[in-house]
């Protein structure tokens, strides 16, 4: 039996009425996106999830995977799980159906990542990470290493990774030291020792495509020096056929503090100075080829923590209803520690949080498909930048509330949720690395204020503002009292965004590091306030549709009273963390180094 | 080498500065406690605690305890490191000297508690219980239990525990059903199977004391039907030396997410008919002795949270000195990850919330202290009412912001924080259950709200306030420019609060559910208003002593700069967390139990 029910419904209401799936299905080549097929494949995606890997979730926790020999043996189950997932056409869903992909929105992607997420997080980075390489190679690369690869990176036969890490060189990806130099044919050879690399070495496909950023001989310092490399694990002959192992090799891997499931390798390449790899892009344009993929990844990461938040919430409302304890003042209650308003605040807490955060990915998404398809440019421009300011909210924000919402699933389970066979310390464990990979949710922060407040001059941020205030009227005219009250703090948070906004974009020129000091609360802000602003329009569907005598009645007011008390409970942070935000560097600074620790 | 310095100088100035160790070392019985010899007390203890307890905190989560053939064998170092603990006196600080106790006040002793519990939380645990059983024995057990017991527990050569839990009856202990029967002679036949029993097993000493919690022949249902026994086990002669083994085994370990060095025994008893114990207090009268040994239990677990934070604080400031890592725009910086304004303000975070609940643990003691000694009655009932309305703040915001620190510290590290050897991830593992513990974080809120608020006809709620609003009336006035933009936002906050209060306090009669939907906000809501408020007096005393000259001026700078960030940034989060406090029970009702998941 499986523990995990992907949130089906509530990601075709956001799709349909708070995104707008069927203008998606109209834009060419989205055709085939019709509402009733992508109601089909998510439902399809939700019996994967559910019946495939969230039951090896657990094993991959506790056995993890192990190192012998140089090989990497991955948890039990988890070779089988990603061989179903290959043939199912699962890895290819975004990607060109030439390339055999299944040509679909990144709007019906990403309720599909979240439901691998949720189900087994350490299993699904690695698809993520194929993910990442296949727009990068795809992007940048020549037609004669796509030829080689793309089709079984799309396909899934192989998977890929992404190597920018080394010891010295973290947020810091300027600061590698990894070399390539010509071998005189066109192809390079690599050396260098990367770390933290996401299944770099596994027992589940027959090869690994490694995309490593190295430093071309005389090269400049920084992150202008870098250059991207493909290097097979086992090299590709030209009828597609497998050749000899390259010289590179997984050294050892991390003890980690979460997703055991998923090895992450330090990698050695080159130990015998026969590392061979082929450019990716141009000499020196490594960093560009890396932000392809990081882009798409961040988006994906930050649905990881909306994954993980309604995993435990999930897990959370289950022990609540089944645990009695105590009684509680709840009229006709079932006994159950369910009926306990506290219980009651958490779940609702994790409910409003991880709904929110899913609105805002799908969001985003839908933002990169018009960007991506409409056929109006200055339509495609508008949607480009949106999705550039979504972003890193979507990261920061999704994987915050991600480790937050998983702690309290451990609290919910009380002294049962501090003992791992529960499972709830599984979730807390692994959610714990997503605000830090993929960029760090500073580094998200920083990105947010100094590049997206002010992109386009500050087109997007503007529109966004627009938007929300637009839908605060109509909340402040509706009919239904739960969202009316939802009109005054959407206001109210649309404000404080505005006005710290401002300050921030007013500081940039002068005083970088005061804007860089609001950064994360900014971030913070902007989360609350688009997700509350998601979650107004969605509560204003709901409305309309009760109004319209719609079925599942149920389901569209539990979606008005989790907006509701998102909106009226959570969002309402909004002015105090304008206050943090705008609050300037000197108050970070106003302590020596040396008595920090006093 | 240790990684981990007793904050003595911060202990110090909260001690003289914000509460009255000069005062409390004129009361009856703590004459002894003079500035002089407890600063020695301290730098004694934080050599103790950094030299013998940190070096063996890693060694305690990796290697853990094990139960092999019914016997706990406690990590590497643990055994030698508790008696060296023993012999050094710790054990026994806040008890009577003619015990062999220190007599110290409990304001001393809530900080040598938390340099043990920052040092080494797992190993802590275990001295803490033994405390918590001396207080139930020396106030409830009878001159022969005592003579028998207490003088060894106080010297630490017998441990004791709590046994509170069982599978069935957690937060609800009225639900337990462990027997006791009548063996005709005075002593009573114990069966039953305890959970969660915290070193209920172990081989540090030759005996180990089970104060149990169990239900008498024809007791009734509930809380009221249950009555405390000692269990020793081994029994104790009347020469004082060691018997035959009593009937009471550990039958297994839980696996938990962290605190691996502290044994979490399911202890069985009787299962042989032949467990003998011997009643503390009178039948029936159970739950009042368990309450003596749980509320300064609920103190001390406030203070493990904030040993945690500062515990991770100060990994964090270590790692972001020596991590060189981007180039950051703070004028002059070091190029390590400290002069990155984000980086910065996770540091001033992790600063600030330590201070403040640190100052909230040591004044909630004070208060303990005088409502024991002052020779006044009068005062002793104000203190008293006061030390009762502060323990669930001391404990619950202790605990959450515990483990939100221990996030921010891994966090800090990067890439680096997730990976087991960096030692943040411990911090994160071992904090999770402190929210958990001697009542969860719910059940605080519960009992501030449903019992403290209103306690004496709201007089310490009253008085608290009142103390707040003076203290801002005070950074008003105040010539530093940091202290008086303390002022505000303080008496904000105190509205805040006292507006809460009123509305939750007025729900009390008419809709318990209401104020107990409130709870968890409004406790925050205290929690950083009594922070606040601390950390403002302490900035107020700090700029008092820079005016006049006094030495350690770095010192007394960055106490007023944290609290100005703690006030100004943090504390600001108060209004919001008054309307979450005051929505009432409707909005967690809203939705069926049965679409919670949709």
């Amino acid at each position: 039996m499986s523990d995990y029910t992907a949130p089906v419904r509530d990601m075709r209401f956001v799709l349909n009425h708070v995104v707008d799936l069927k203008a998606l299905s109209e834009l060419p080549g989205y055709d085939h996106a019709e509402p009733d097929l992508v109601d089909a494949i998510l439902e399809e995606g939700a019996k994967f999830a559910g019946g495939v890997l969230a039951p090896i979730n657990w094993a991959g926790d506790q056995e993890g995977a192990k190192l012998e020999n140089g090989v990497v043996r991955t948890a039990p189950g988890f070779a089988d799980a990603y061989r179903q997932f290959s043939q199912g056409g699962w890895n290819g869903v975004p990607f060109d159906p030439e390339l055999g992909g299944g040509g679909l929105p990144w709007a019906v992607t990403i309720p599909l990542t979240e439901m691998w997420n949720a189900a087994n997080l350490a299993f699904s980075l690695c698809p993520l990470l194929t993910q990442g390489a296949i727009d990068a190679l795809e992007a940048h690369g020549s037609d004669e290493l796509k030829a080689k690869y793309l089709e079984k990176m799309v396909s899934g036969e192989w998977t890929a990774t992404m190597n920018l890490t080394e010891p010295q060189a973290g947020s810091d990806v300027g600061a590698l030291r990894t070399k390539a130099e010509p071998r005189g044919d066109g192809a390079w050879l690599i050396q260098g020792q990367k770390i933290f690399i996401t299944f770099g070495e596994h027992d589940m496909t027959d090869n690994i495509v490694h995309l490593v950023l190295a430093r071309t001989p005389g090269a400049p310092e920084g992150t202008k020096g870098i250059s991207l490399f493909l290097v097979p694990k086992f090299f590709v002959n030209d009828d597609g056929t497998l050749g000899e192992r390259n010289d590179v090799r997984c050294a050892s891997l991390e003890e980690k503090i979460g997703i055991h499931g998923s090895p992450t390798c330090v990698m050695s390449y080159g130990d015998n100075g026969q590392c061979v790899g082929w450019m990716v892009g141009e000499e020196m344009k490594g960093m560009r080829a890396m932000f392809t993929m990081m882009n798409n990844a961040r988006l994906s990461v930050g649905v990881q923590g909306v994954a993980i938040a309604d995993r435990a919430y999930q897990r959370a409302v289950r022990f609540a209803r089944d645990r009695v304890q105590g009684r509680s003042l709840r009229p006709g209650g079932t006994g159950a520690i369910i009926d306990h308003a506290d219980v009651r605040r958490m779940l609702m807490t994790m409910k409003g949080y991880s709904e929110a955060a899913r609105a805002i990915c799908i969001y985003n998404a839908e933002c990169l498909d018009f960007a991506r398809r409409h056929p109006d440019e200055s339509v495609r421009r508008i949607r480009q930048g949106m999705a550039e300011l979504l972003t890193p909210i979507s990261k920061g924000f999704g994987t915050d509330i991600g480790v937050e919402m998983a702690s309290v699933g451990v609290q919910v389970h009380g002294g049962m949720g501090f003992v791992e066979e529960t499972g709830a310390g599984q979730h807390y464990r692994d959610s714990r690395i997503l605000p830090i990979y993929e960029g760090t949710n500073g580094i998200q922060a920083m990105d947010l204020v100094g590049r997206k407040l002010t992109l386009n001059g500050g087109e997007p941020m503007r529109a966004l503002l627009a938007d929300i205030v637009a839908t605060a009227d109509i909340a402040q005219g509706a009919g239904d009292p739960a969202v009316q009250a939802m009109a005054g703090p959407l206001a109210e948070a649309a404000d404080a965004a505005r006005e710290a906004g401002e300050k921030l974009a007013a500081m940039l020129g002068s005083d970088m590091n005061g804007a860089g000091a609001g950064a994360a609360p900014f971030l913070r802000l902007m989360g609350l306030t688009v997700g509350g602003w998601l979650m107004t329009k969605a509560a204003i569907a709901a409305a309309d549709l009760v109004e319209q005598g719609a079925d599942d009645r149920p389901f569209l007011k539990a979606k008005i009273a989790t907006a509701h008390f998102f909106a009226t409970q959570i969002m309402v942070q909004a002015p105090a963390l304008a206050r943090a935000a705008t609050a300037g560097a000197e108050p970070l600074y106003a302590i020596d180094d040396d008595v920090l620790v006093a």
